[in-house]
């Protein structure tokens, strides 16, 4: 039976949500799992006691440090050994669990990761993708959002490489398709590392590691031609963020509007509730929730992010993803692929 | 009086659009400049005809070529020296004409006027800047959307200087606000060009050129606490690529969702005409038709660019922007304070 390390002590909502994420990932999949919960006896062990978890394949592991979100990725690591972060990944690297989940401080967990469980033979750079809405079905990943801000073209080519594989073997997608973030579509555009990566990126695809269809602009991303969106960590992170803020940006403006409506006369309460609740539900496509969170790929282990704020639905949606992660072998997968001749 | 040139050329609806645009402009500013309007006679002549042209300020310059939208940037400059574009800008360059307006090829234009115009005393790097959306009153200008994609600390750091001397004299905000966009808000984040331009960017605000804020993130963009986000070319030309992009993006999710609403009945008819009508004035912030367009910064000379989709009213609009970049005297500001020890 598969295990999963969960960081009790990760995300805004901390320990709370992720208890309660947890509890729940273990009754809906009917105990197909066991989880080692690992956080501050203090502050856990009272908030599990208001569950029946006699029934649950659960253990709950003390970890007396904790880091926070103001921790500095690289020295959190070495200072806070008695981390539920830093044992959560001790478990994974002593095959005492599978994977580790935790929707703490991302960047100390990139660190972590890294530091504890090391990369996958062939990985130059682990990176980190996220998930992006689209017109067309299916999904768009957009690889690297924030884990390498300085990029060499190599990189960007192995961020598109190791996707390729996720979505292949973790999200079913039969082909994959990747595309170039640049100013322009024609080869040759933007900068020089962009000029690089283009032709690296066609050498693998004639290689067949990937389908590579060339530049995409910004404003191809919601079309979802390419279901792989590569760029580097800045434009990543940047266009992420952006996305993000949209739904309360939009929100704000259809909240005023309405109003405006209705004051004048114009629309009655009762269709001004119904459009309401409409727009909410606009926005379903961009709920990164029902992912839970992504894995850090190229690290030699399963290690899940979570977004800071995410609830307990996100956190059971996180020990999913690991379980899935670990089921299609995706990091068997990733060597295999990079160390191709 | 004032003397602006119009390329008749530029543009995916020219020459009709830019006409109807330029003829708008006199007749509603009462003939308050000049304007020479400049392309292939064959095509302009017979559209000009349609108009009451006489009583207009308007001269018409035969160009017998035409820089298109496929041209290379670098080259067409060299090549058509008697297209629209190069006419155009030399006409600027003998002070015959005080301003060019164009919304043809973006790069053509932008190669063509520094090639033309020169830059301005102590300008490194020409850049253009687009307008954003944003929940506050006032507005937010990105910089560089694509004139720049491998940017050094100091170009960065200049971007933002002629910026705010835009805004400060050109668009009458009192005081210009500065963010770096960057992965996160401490300094000492980002790429090793951002982490320089950061230290940059503090002098700058010690010595009163800008007003610096510090790292901005990318969900920091439309809530507008900075009136001029700093990036490279890339970034910016992303952002504002898929900004441009969401509209149409969530319009169709909109309509989907509408007509679901109406076939179930939850919704009727009157109510779902008036809500439509709603969503679409709601993006009336993303209109960057009242701009009309930007002027290039940093050149020795007025180059305003367009959208090449830009519409008669966005055509209009550029005259005006023109009017005002010779009237405020932006030039003679940004080259005083790039020059100041």
């Amino acid at each position: 039976m598969l295990t999963i390390a969960v960081d009790a002590m990760g995300g805004d909502h901390a320990p709370a949500c992720v208890i309660e994420g947890t509890v729940q990932a273990l009754q809906e999949s009917g105990n197909r799992f066991k989880i080692i919960l690992i956080g501050q006896a203090e502050k856990v062990q009272p908030l599990l006691a208001e569950y029946e978890t006699k029934t649950l394949n659960l253990e709950f592991l003390h970890a007396p440090e904790v880091v926070t979100m103001e921790d500095i990725p690289a020295t959190a690591v070495k200072t806070k050994q008695d981390s539920s972060l830093v044992k959560g990944l001790q478990l994974c690297k002593s095959k005492e669990a599978n994977a580790f989940v935790s929707a703490g401080n991302t960047g100390a967990q990139m660190a972590a990761s890294l530091f504890v469980l090391g990369r996958l033979p062939g990985v130059i750079r682990p990176t980190i993708y996220a998930y992006f809405p689209r017109i067309s079905e299916g999904l768009t990943n957009i690889v690297d959002v924030g884990a390498n801000v300085d990029c060499k073209p190599e990189h960007l080519v192995q961020f598109a490489e190791m996707l390729t594989i996720y979505q292949r073997y973790g999200a079913g997608i039969e082909k994959p398709v990747t595309g170039l973030l640049n100013i322009g579509e024609e080869e040759g555009k933007g900068s020089e590392v962009l000029k690089q990566a283009y032709k690296l990126l066609k050498e693998a695809d004639a290689k067949g590691k990937i389908n590579f269809i060339g530049n995409i602009e910004g404003h191809d991303i919601l079309k979802g031609h390419a279901t792989i969106v590569v760029c580097d960590g800045l434009v990543g992170n940047t266009i992420l963020k952006f996305g993000e803020s949209i739904p309360e940006f939009l929100g704000s403006l259809f909240k005023q509007s309405l109003e405006a409506l209705v004051s004048s006369g114009k629309l009655d309460k009762q269709s001004a509730a119904v459009t309401t609740g409409m727009f909410k539900t606009m926005f379903e496509p961009f709920d990164v929730e029902k992912f839970g969170g992504v894995p850090f790929l190229g690290v030699d282990g399963i290690s899940i992010v979570g977004h800071g704020r995410s609830s307990s639905r996100a956190i059971k949606n996180m020990i999913y993803m690991a379980e899935h992660m670990i089921e299609k072998r995706v990091n068997e997968h990733i060597a295999e692929v990079l160390n191709e001749a």
